[in-house]
């Protein structure tokens, strides 16, 4: 029989100041496109954020991802010129003032960045049956985005920038890197230092689209009831701490 | 033009302890299934996990999520009585040792935690055109699952337990809480207070899969290049960064 103090957490505890590390971590991320440093990324850090990325929640503990660590330059050539011309066609889609300030956005750090990740899904790593993904079919595809957001959050606390790159055909992306066909991309990261991190992100600094009232987010018990008394006192709540976040107040500051 | 100071994040710094906060938070989280307890969760520690949900990296900031917040034992029994269908059908999937293993894995704990939220994604919030979504349609869904594992961290960060109940039909989800067609379920989390947290994950315990050595998913510039010099040296950290995180030392302790 297992000692109890080897099978629980028994020694780890949160204070206050524990949370609000998590939250200034979280209201601080941003998607880095435009802010790159050249300098080279430690392979301490490096390792540490992709330690974090492998601790993500996995269906039926698959650990599905992958990560192509790409630093060659024509690597990273084959990819912009994907996304290059992914842009191009993402650009004649957008009418009006919208296609305008598409054009003026930049969306991605590909060659400035000195380290890019591709984050993959192998979807046969453990056999055709996994637990978990008998119902829903993409449990495993959104494995691997949880270790896409560990590792982002892990290099935000580690003062290092991630961008997202997803305007490219992951045909494309997949050519450029040799991934076989069982194999699913599902993020192309640019990483690196930055000169600054932008306290908002840029699509609502540029009037793209607003910040959504979290309140009206809410359902009760069943989509759609935005008004069940249930939640009302939550709503309230909410409502208060969306606006001490706006004010740069993080949550957890008053407590003790 | 818009002053410098409240563009850039000039006064958020991280430091070593912050880093092994957000560390620690993400090592120690669990899939939570047997552990719960039928206390309340307190708005304001609901209001807050919700919050970190909320500022999810999103694509073209389209921020496609709702939450369902589902509290009501009627509704949780639907839930537990689709959970129960889809279970047993994947019993039948698994043949032998496993077939009996899997039938003795607690996989939910719907009726047991006092909260449970549906994260949805809402594929037609901003239109059909949507920055960053025009190459790879999948990339909402994503945005989505980020936001659970924000809140995932959130959650454990404030002492609550969090499981992923995938075992379910998309459809019979979506008839349980009432969820109309261009909307989709994306995760049904079960939340509350523990007993405590296990030190591993339970698959990883009852040897159902091992955890897989970090420095064999690395791969140099292309796929398959597990050997590639210019990944060596970062291969190495890993491997001791991986050997450290087993014996239970926070990456970033011996920093200052």
């Amino acid at each position: 029989m297992e000692n109890r103090s080897t099978t629980h957490q028994n020694d780890v505890h949160f204070t206050p100041a524990d949370r609000n590390s998590l939250y200034k971590t979280i209201f601080n991320r941003r998607d880095v496109r435009g802010q790159f440093k050249p300098d080279p990324i430690p392979d301490a850090t490096l390792s540490r954020i992709l330690l974090a990325a492998h601790h993500a929640p996995s269906v039926g503990f698959m650990q599905p991802w992958d990560f192509i660590i790409v630093t060659d330059p024509n690597v990273k050539r084959a990819v912009h010129t994907g996304f290059q011309q992914a842009h191009a066609e993402a650009a004649a889609m957008f009418t009006g003032e919208k296609q305008k300030v598409y054009r003026t956005l930049k969306l991605e750090g590909i060659m400035e960045a000195p380290v890019n990740i591709c984050v993959t899904c192998d979807r046969d790593r453990t056999g055709p049956v996994v637990i978990g993904r008998t119902a829903d079919k993409a449990m495993d595809l959104y494995s691997s985005v949880c270790a896409v957001q560990n590792l982002w959050l892990a290099a935000r606390s580690e003062g290092l920038g991630v961008g997202w790159v997803s305007i490219i055909h992951p045909e494309v992306l997949r050519h450029a890197l040799g991934i076989p066909d069982p194999i699913v991309p599902i993020a192309y990261l640019c990483i690196g230092t930055v000169s600054h991190f932008l306290a908002k992100p840029e699509l609502e600094t540029a009037n793209w689209l607003p910040r959504l009232p979290l309140d009206e987010l809410i359902h009760g018990n069943q989509w759609g009831d935005k008004h069940n008394p249930a939640c009302a006192a939550l709503k309230e709540t909410i409502r208060k701490d969306s606006e001490q976040n706006r004010q740069g107040i993080l949550p957890c500051s008053t407590l003790e």
